[in-house]
């Protein structure tokens, strides 16, 4: 059955309308009639069985017809990110993470970024894609921080992979399930202050192994990492 | 120090010529001259210190002047996947797993692959350019194989990822460090038959979590999850 994700649906809604490109979707590309029935869900758990009821291709109009619920996972991966330089980098990051399962993305703004802001809109739509795609029913939580210390006022515990010397532990030995977003650095990685401001904070120092990666495969290694220590 | 590669150069070599390409980037991109030392290295653990002795921009000549050599990791990651039908998806698969240290990648078509065939020298290119990046001494094998039953007639053990229903065990507790590729389906899955094919290979059959994963983020997922088994 086709799956629509329409966000502002609430487990009281009656009847509702998809948008004008979900609508053109539905109608003039998977040609619904009325009378077929579609999946719906708003990314926050609730699933829908629907019946279209209005097969007009700009303001196709669906009938709810049951609801269910599906709990959130209360583990939670939360990757804190500086966005790359290079868009398509960052975009893939967003892709795989929601993929396999990340609940939350941050991206922030370090010293030494070179991008200094972000068009947030074609992330949110890889996001929902990929949530679609890997049927997800939560859509991840994505923030922007416009520096580390915005980033800090909001989070008190956590990890930071950084690049300099100094005593650093594993992912697993420190990781938790709730409350600990990973800090990845920019290309340029993160600045020694900006360092010393994370442990200031509580954050643990971590290594991501002996291989130097990308900012985009850092990220995408500690949320891999993650999700294996809570399926393990 | 600028880092060339030159798959050719032996421990042996008292002088080598870069390539037409290498030299170009030497001698006019980078504007190295006589004198100027260089980093060489040639994807077997070989290392070089070189100095220029002539910086033509077609054949750039290096005097080798110290050799040292880096013993292989004798840990193995080896992922057999069926290219997906977009060529970009396993591009940043062969990019993404070279940087986390992957040592073999196998190339196979299944049943249900819709691409039939692959040009590799794109990949190659993009391996040895991650290699050079991640600063790995070893360039990851690449293999391709026409059918899994050419696979298998060099394979007789390893994990298949399938998502049929039956008995799965983790990775973790299957495991080995040497000799075990994980297959990773194309688009469409592998067939029933190709799934008993393994089996009776003597491949486990293994799950990779509850989230249904695109091809490549299934390998790229398999290959982290192999990585953080070795370094833990």
């Amino acid at each position: 059955m086709h799956l629509f994700y329409i966000p502002e649906i609430t487990s009281n809604s009656k009847e509702v309308k998809l948008s004008e490109e979900e609508s053109k979707h539905a109608c003039r590309v998977l040609r619904l009639k009325i009378g077929n029935e579609i999946a719906l869900f708003n990314g926050k758990g609730d699933l829908f069985l629907g019946e279209i009821i209005e097969d007009h291709p700009k303001h196709c109009l669906i009938s709810i017809k049951k609801h269910t619920f599906e709990e959130a996972n209360k583990n939670e991966i939360h990757i804190a990110i500086a966005p790359t330089k290079n868009m398509d980098r960052i975009e893939w990051f967003a892709e795989k993470v929601t993929e396999l399962g990340i609940t939350e993305i941050s991206l922030f703004f370090g010293k030494n970024s070179e991008r200094k802001q972000i068009k947030t809109e074609r992330i949110e739509k890889i996001i929902i894609s990929a949530m679609k795609q890997s049927q997800r029913k939560y859509l991840p939580k994505l923030n922007v921080f416009s520096s580390l210390e915005e980033f800090f006022k909001l989070h008190k515990s956590g990890a930071i992979a950084h690049c300099f010397e100094g005593e650093k532990i594993s992912l697993k030995s420190s990781f938790k399930t709730q409350n600990y977003p990973i800090l990845i650095g920019p290309e340029g990685d993160f600045t020694q202050e900006e360092v010393n401001l994370a442990l200031k904070n509580g954050f643990n120092p971590i290594s991501l192994g002996e291989n130097r990666l990308r900012t985009e495969t850092a990220g995408l290694y500690a949320c891999t990492l993650a999700k294996s220590i809570i399926e393990s």
